[in-house]
């Protein structure tokens, strides 16, 4: 069954304390409780508790951090809101399927749903933290969506999806695995042992990258790797590192031409 | 085929000019445009205009009235928003039944989805005359909604519904991926080349299998590798075997004491 507790609202670098506000009282009343706010412009605010009404509670115990890193380290599925498809093609998810994927995963482990700034979204960078992008359908003509109005309907459909759960307690494959989803900290450690691995074979040039660490990291954040699977990859990677030949400039060059 | 031009938007009574502003952003955003005012407080208003952003249009065409009765005289189908079951019990549907019906009539004639005054909702009388009602679900604890977020909700299903009939063959997730998939070939050429590579580097012993192999059969399989991921991931492989020192028997042994 899903745990709202376990579902984080993370707003990054909102410039307008009333959006936050009317988040709150957004998230509130479809059942959310968990707000994080990175790096807000202007927070604490009178125009913030005005706007969220009765749901002032949920301002009171949203956490502020720094980093988009740092709110969903320990989240084992991360989902950003994205208003156009980019340069490297992400998983894009519905906000039925967002929904669905949160709410099944909040039974075992923490999760996110992260919304970017209000003028220009989410960052690249941020982007490629994410497991999955979610659109919200909108009007070709007119795409740009209020914040809280984008947090409405995200949220809106992860009350459904909660709502349809408690009807049917129809066990989901994940309530089956067997293992614990690794965290996203565990994850980053995992695509920093990978670079190093790469470079150190001549796979990787981190002075001309291509799109590699990006594909690495949209195959493995899809995977959903659990912990003892984390610790299988990490120890490959190990003695991998163990059996090199010693010098750099002793290292053959394989087939590193894959087109990216 | 569903007809935006006959789905109208109703307020009725409104108070806050923001709000009037706000919902116009909502419809717009939702392929929505006409808005019909029932005896607004406050309106015109720079205040909505403001909140509308680049739905001014909306604010600009929409219909002043000073009676329910007038803004529905001409629709064939009329559905209001309640928050709460009445002392006379109607017809009740969810927002996306709503969307449904509201979608299929207006192919043929005009309807009207009506939302009543921030504080107090539609009264009776005016419940009495829309043919359905429509509620959206809530958290039992806070159900009162901001007045732009119901219209986006309702709006938001109304889209849905428009675009789900537009393509009558829905989408699916693995239809919007840039690339194929690779085939059941492939993977098995990948996974004999992985456990070539997990053998030279001793972190498999084929003697003492555990159950490595069906780990990483579990793994890569539900990834859904892609072709070009495919590439990239033999090329790893391909650029390990190029690089590591020359005899098994001169090969150290990394951490291999993985739990298994």
């Amino acid at each position: 069954m899903g745990n709202a507790e376990n579902i984080k609202i993370v707003l990054v670098n909102t410039s307008h304390p009333g959006n936050i506000g009317a988040a709150a009282r957004a998230m509130k009343n479809m059942g959310l409780s968990q707000m994080v706010l990175v790096n807000p412009v202007d927070f604490p605010s009178g125009v913030a508790v005005g706007r969220a009404v009765s749901a002032v509670d949920i301002l009171e115990n949203a956490v502020v951090v720094d980093t988009l890193e740092e709110a969903i380290a320990d989240c084992s599925l991360v989902i950003g809101t994205s208003a156009r498809s980019r340069k490297v093609p992400w998983p894009m998810v519905t906000p039925e399927s967002c929904a669905e994927k949160i709410v099944s995963e909040s039974a075992t482990s923490k999760t996110a749903i992260v919304f970017g700034r209000e003028d220009s979204g989410l960052n690249n960078e941020e982007l490629q933290l994410c497991t999955y992008h979610v659109q919200i359908p909108t009007n070709p003509g007119y795409s740009s969506l209020n914040l809280a109005a984008a947090v409405m309907v995200i949220s809106y459909e992860v009350l459904k999806k909660m709502q349809q759960e408690e009807l049917s307690v129809v066990k989901t494959e994940d309530e089956y695995w067997d293992q614990e989803k690794a965290t996203g900290q565990q994850l980053e450690h995992f695509f920093e042992h990978l670079e190093r691995v790469m470079i150190k074979i001549r796979f990787h040039d981190p002075d001309n990258p291509r799109l590699l660490m990006q594909r690495m990291r949209r195959l493995f954040g899809r995977i959903r790797v659990d912990v003892m699977e984390m610790n299988i990859l990490r120890g490959i990677l190990t003695n991998i590192e163990f059996n090199l030949k010693e010098t750099p400039e002793a290292l053959g060059t394989g087939s590193d031409q894959v087109e990216q």
